[in-house]
């Protein structure tokens, strides 16, 4: 195999200053320091090692937020919750305190157009700076209520028209990111449930500008979970009567999610799963709650209702408790080598073949049963191998 | 397409009068009189539909028990125990007396070779005297101790001559049927962990015969789950540090496992899944306990605790409540038809594509995760169907 | 110990023809029937031998309903889902028709005055033809949303004008019934956590009329196991940092729950126990939710995380999974002897000593846990006994 | 109320440099340091502010061990487990390594007399040496197997000579500590469930030393819980049908009990609890297991089956998730303050009134429900109170 030259490629974090981004950023220059392995990394697996993806070791990172809480403090608050080692913040200190200085306060203006042309400014001045050969923007920042339909968002002309008019309602801050992203020339992944670049004007920008983008929700525990058992209760001609879902979680996730309009676009973005795979939508709800004391450590209980041969009556639960900073990071790791590659390679409009990270994945074709997920995703990293036939 | 003309299909149930037999049973008669459907049968699905498989309707049941309790008071039991409909047993009254006919006592003359015979005998005049195309053999009687090895198990000649001889120590039970089987021109399917077919002498009978055999010890419940849940671990690169396994259940079955023996047998079969999907094994162990007040309502609890990105320590628990007999039953409708469907269609020695039904799966080369053994299985589904090529 | 003559004893039931009614009157009959044991029956304990309680043989049961369908079909109903075993309906047919015989329908004139007047007139007709020593109403009807507060609450003269003058938002169904039932020289009992008897001016009005009363809410599951776990954590001073639930159910309950008055009014119920034992409010919330398919099988999923010596964090959860219906009536039964058993002692007013049976009790001086609780009720048996000295 | 005046206590720990002691040592010193609170301390709480017990700031700590791993590296081997704040073991490092001068090497000459003559000169010395008052034994040493009976058992005399004579087998090593504590005249804790002072002989020498003893085995997790629920089964006349425990732990105590004789001596503590509440014995088995990675936090599960009213079938499950030595510590400390206190009260014999701590409490009287247990020990506290009268 021949190994195709690379330069250094950016990481660009919306909601920079946040848990997911913070150890995204600290487990990063652990690996680098030769600290800590890739486990949790799924491109760290056999599938992925001829893809031609930038090292972990190479990649830059910088952000936006509106919070102000700096690196180096944010890391020791998380080793102090058990999210990350209790020695890294000190070993890392002099590499974060660098990484810092790369970020950059959110613009928020008031007046979108203007914060969009702000966030192209500081893309373009990061990417120049570092000596990137490209970045990839990850939008992890809050969860945000979802997006009132407008006409706008079906046409890149009308969009570019509502920003430039700074018509505020019309665009999601996400979105808004999206935008400059595309705009200057970088891909994008959507990791939260926010609309982002999920708009059918973005996705003409995405053709447009020849960038790829991938989203969304990153999948990390409840809905991995039921992403595995609602195939096999399918498979298995298994009735799902009733799938409960009941999700515990503090933390700066937890307090966002206590507001109602982020709340219903978290609960829809988990829902789509089984009616996806089962074809057809069992009773139960999804209910997220904040309990600030459980900080990170989210929990997830699940009732499964079933019934089988000759109306025979079963029911399964099962309890999920997980650190979700350090069940996101590493996909956020891995997303970023996915686009970035997939963008060097050629590919731009919506990368449907990475669905296996996504709660709602993009596009009407995929499955969202973890197995097929899995082998599309071993598909595209062939597809991405320096000795892969060019993409279409 | 062209329709195959089929005969009837007979099914020989070992163990027949136990409650998986006579779930299975009762199902397919409950199936034939419209009275039910075909819930928890994965045969049921698309891609069998155009295999060529026998109707559940077209089977004729018989079977082997030491047992004498009628088909129809064991109907009854299960019924008001909750396994079965309560009006079943009355609705198919006349049909279960007369299925009950075709039962026959098993031998048990504590001379092998002998025993071997009288079953050879009682299958081939079941299939004359029902006028069946072919039988399928299906072992589903109590869980046996695991075999001590001898060098018989390893040479069909030897084996041959050791049954002769009336070693009495030297072939498990549950090989002498199998072994009665295939000399008698079945097919045959192990339900249970009991050695049965898995002896090399017993392959080389298979081949020499020209019929398939599948096995081992049907996945319903606990294992199931396993197999796609240590697969959702192993892609996204968690590492399972340990994983318990607390099976409760009572009834017949929990009675056998609550024998050393049995349990031990029982417990191995379930131990190799992990092992197999991870490639190595976690901490922990698998029990199983007779907990009589349960009866055929299994429970199975278990508690995986992982590590992920930076080593960050979670954990998962789950809790499957299933009922054994409705599980198992409509699995042993599937095997037999595609048993039965192999060897129409020439397929003779292990079928390792049945791998998606079994926990401890015969064959080196199969995997255990159930997605993979899903697609085999529908896989060699198409290699059944009448418009396949014939098998090699 | 000197028997006292005891005549029959009458149980009036509001909302008689639902689940927990039916479930009392059927096995009421089945116990006369010696069909049924008194599992279940906290009463039939020996500290209720010698309390000189109705025997439940002597209970004549009555109602009122909006629905109208009839006691035998509704039983019938209950044993197909489960809750009543199988052939009850069909060996009690006489006796549930004789008692649908004593059901009136529920007064619906939208005039509450008007409507109090009936149910007097209902339960005065109950109590004659009957030939009743006296009789206990127990409202066991819908979930209604709590009560706007209203300065006629607070006095029974002002709440006796504003039932005259017929102002509909003033006095809610529930109390309307409690108001009725005292008139009428009824003790009463609040089995659901409707406002029912528990407004100022009733507790007036039970003194006037020298009438018991008891409530609210009857304590069947997840706050039952709340009763005992909270004591235990507090008596080891270890400190519940979160305690979150959720109740999932089904049947009319569920879906009367599904409505957010109702489901507040719950909640806020459930809500008082950890406060009262624990003396401060931990993290976390009280959810309930319609899940259809579950019928009267309610499941309650709790998650306690606390922390003990030098901080050390912990966790606990519980799953419960119990039959409404089988767990509520019971209590009624239990609650019917105690209430008239009391009545015919000379108590009146409040019955805080029956704070083992309510999620929600009576009474300032009550404690919740379940130890201290069922101290009360023995001591208090202990005074109803025909030895005992007469109550104040 | 008059302070009675106290000199300093001593409290020798049998297995000194295991996890649970080192936990106890460490908190003793941290809330001496002003470090930490007393929560998951039962002795903190109201009941026992006047009871006259020795402050925890007054306890002086020594202790045997066969084991020679230092405290402070003990101690910061539990602080990465987790089971300790991390900065404990530098904060306390010179406490400690004071505290550490005070260990013994566990006599281990393989002649029963030998060591338990120096044991008693051990206690002696640390007694003199630290001018203490009194001493309480604590027995926190690893499991034993179950002794066999024998004639020296039964009385002291017998006992006496079989020490003397050096039989080996006769005396199981617990009990020799607990022979040694009594005859140096100081009191003893039975904490684990091995035999120790559970002889009728080593009763005789208690009542004879004119000593107070008390045990066995802490209650801090699972059957903590078990002695909650099964009583509100019970007051509620809910017939429990089943009731399968499953403890899966590492640590030390993991390993300890992997072994067989161990492992039945446990479970066999864990086992009266059940019958000792309901009256009779449920289906179902206690399980341990080792499970190496959970290191000190032990999960238990719990199944419940049981049956209410009209024989409707119900369950509950349950997950326990505790740090065992963060459990155990503060209660050691309650054990040493109060045995301490009714050693110099006057008590003397089996104190029975201290069931609340223990899984197999002594004395034939003593019930198993928590909720009693309380009661007793919040009057044997009153008792202790220099305003009580003087014990019997």
């Amino acid at each position: 195999m021949k190994e195709m030259e690379q330069g250094r490629t950016g990481v660009w974090l919306v909601g920079a200053r946040g848990s997911v981004a913070t150890t995204t950023v600290v487990g990063a220059l652990a690996i680098r320091a030769g600290l800590a392995g890739t486990d949790g990394m799924v491109t760290a697996q056999q599938p992925f090692a001829t893809a031609g993806l930038p090292r972990v070791e190479d990649l830059v990172f910088g952000g936006h937020d509106t919070a102000k809480l700096p690196w180096p403090v944010k890391a020791s608050e998380l080793a102090e919750a058990g999210v990350l080692p209790a020695q890294y913040p000190r070993m890392l200190a002099e590499e974060l305190e660098e990484a810092e200085s790369r970020l950059r306060p959110a613009p928020a203006s008031g007046r979108p157009g203007q914060d969009a042309e702000q966030i192209v400014a500081d893309l373009t001045e990061f990417a120049e700076r570092e000596a990137l050969e490209r970045v990839v923007v990850v939008h992890v920042a809050s969860t945000e209520p979802a997006a009132a339909e407008h006409p706008a968002h079906r046409d890149i002309g009308a969009l570019d028209l509502a920003l430039a008019a700074g018509e505020e309602a019309v665009v999601p801050p996400s979105s808004v990111y999206a935008w400059a992203a595309m705009t200057a020339g970088c891909s994008y992944v959507d990791f939260t449930p926010s609309t982002g670049a999920r708009l059918p004007a973005l996705d003409q920008l995405a053709v447009r500008e020849r960038v790829p983008y991938a989203g969304r929700d990153g999948k990390t525990g409840e809905t991995l979970v039921k992403a595995v058992l609602a195939p096999m209760f399918a498979r298995r001609s298994l009735r799902v009567e009733s799938w409960s879902s009941v999700n515990l979680l503090g933390g700066g996730d937890g307090a966002t999610l206590a507001e109602p309009g982020a709340n219903a676009a978290k609960t829809a973005s988990k829902s789509g799963t089984l009616q996806a795979i089962l074809g057809y939508q069992p009773d139960g709800q999804v209910r997220i709650d904040n309990v600030p004391t459980l900080g990170d450590a989210k929990t997830a209980w699940n009732l499964i209702t079933f019934s089988g041969f000759l109306g025979g009556r079963m029911r399964m639960e099962f309890t999920w408790s997980g650190l979700d900073s350090v069940l996101a990071a590493p996909l956020v790791l891995d997303l970023a080598r996915l686009t970035a590659r997939a963008h060097q390679t050629g590919h731009y409009g919506v990368l449907e073949d990475l669905g296996f990270f996504f709660k709602d994945p993009h596009g009407h074709r995929l499955a969202h049963d973890l197995a097929t997920q899995w082998e599309r995703l071993c598909a595209f990293a062939a597809a991405l191998s320096p000795d892969a036939a060019p993409a279409a």
